[in-house]
């Protein structure tokens, strides 16, 4: 398994009028932490991009626990528990910082490979590598 | 069943680099149309709270398959297949006006009931009546 | 001048903890406003970027009087002062409908014209052309 | 003068189209940057609103030069200029990380602090005396 926590502080921008952050910031909080996590394995999205390959989004999915507040600093757990094949799943945990029993929220994103002329593809070879020289450390 | 068609087109603040819909944005869309699927049954956002009833997300979930582009008139879909009663289940089908035999992008979103406390509760009566009669209707 | 009313609808995605539209959505709204004008004029943006021309926003400002809150339909009155020579002026007044005495927000955007190369140019012909139609419309 | 150094990273939440960091996104940047500017000076927002004091934005500007881009590191530079009668003014600039020769986007915010029922008041002594502190070190 790999695990990365990203740090996002709530901002106004982020809080609806009920207090609480809105449901679907935590996708951009999501797309936050698993570009961090990319880049930490060595996978940033641009030069995956130079290399002809995309990871659009095919499915998004979040359950709501607990609402998170103004000025909290929250962690973005993102973890890959599994190499993909042809599509590569991500799981996200969002805590309070100092709090990590408590999860907020919880969700996954799911996401194929595509090459230049938009065509579905197997796991590319070198983001296989790279998760597989973290899952190894892991173990 | 009950079925609603709201309208929506996409703008720039939509779109990212990749010239398709920005996978979050579809949430927003999905909110805009159940608050007017629910104005349409008589339950708007603002008359509902008075009564001193929220209904949080507790889920929310979306499938894609095409992106939707700049300037395209989509159509949120919206439709309630059962009678809630711990939870309201609202589902959503995305399509670009004048096709609609091939969805976009689906999703749902899953609704508990709150009073003042925060405490869930049960479908409140006139939820379940305002939704019956639509039911009804529909037969 | 030119003048085209918008309307939009306010939606919890736009309001903040304060129970007001959060300050950066106007901007959203007026680039909405913006290209239904443009479009009104028979300048939608996708043609005019088929011609290879673009109208990135150089300048943006807003002047907050009274928050607009949830559920509350919006004009946003977009108007065209005068034809653009380097830069076109696009101006905003946001009213809840039905009172267009009092003006919410005001505000302002200016565009550039460029060419497929990023080059500043001159305001096309076609766009010229199509304001002065409307300008002598007007009169 | 007072100087603080806000630190975001784009991605694709906020690049449209173009390749660029869509307008009003700036403004999201802008009020990150100064959440961090007053709570480095002491004056968090939960707190100052636990006060009953609120610092609703009156007026907000933006000028655009140069488009920031995806996994571009931005510093938000944030600057307070004088101090506060009856309203702040806040200044910021915009820089690629390692680059602060070239600002792509310049702009500032306005502030009005107003009190529990809403009315204006004058900058209040914490305020001021928290920005006198800073104002001095700078000297």
């Amino acid at each position: 398994m790999i695990q990365y926590d990203h740090h996002v502080k709530v901002y106004y921008k982020d809080v609806d009028q009920m207090g609480i952050v809105y449901y679907s910031r935590y996708f951009e909080y999501f797309e936050q932490a698993r570009t961090e996590l990319l880049a930490f394995l060595g996978l940033d999205v641009s030069s995956i991009e130079e290399k002809g390959i995309q990871l659009p989004v095919v499915s998004g999915h979040c359950d709501y626990r607990l609402g998170a507040r103004l000025e909290q600093q929250l962690i973005i757990r993102t973890m890959v528990n599994e190499l993909p094949k042809a599509k590569l799943r991500i799981q996200y945990e969002v805590f309070v910082k100092g709090n990590d029993a408590e999860s907020l929220v919880s969700g996954y994103t799911v996401h194929a490979f595509i090459n230049r002329k938009g065509k579905p593809i197997r796991a590319p070879k070198t983001v296989i590598e790279k998760l597989k020289d973290q899952f190894n450390l892991a173990d």
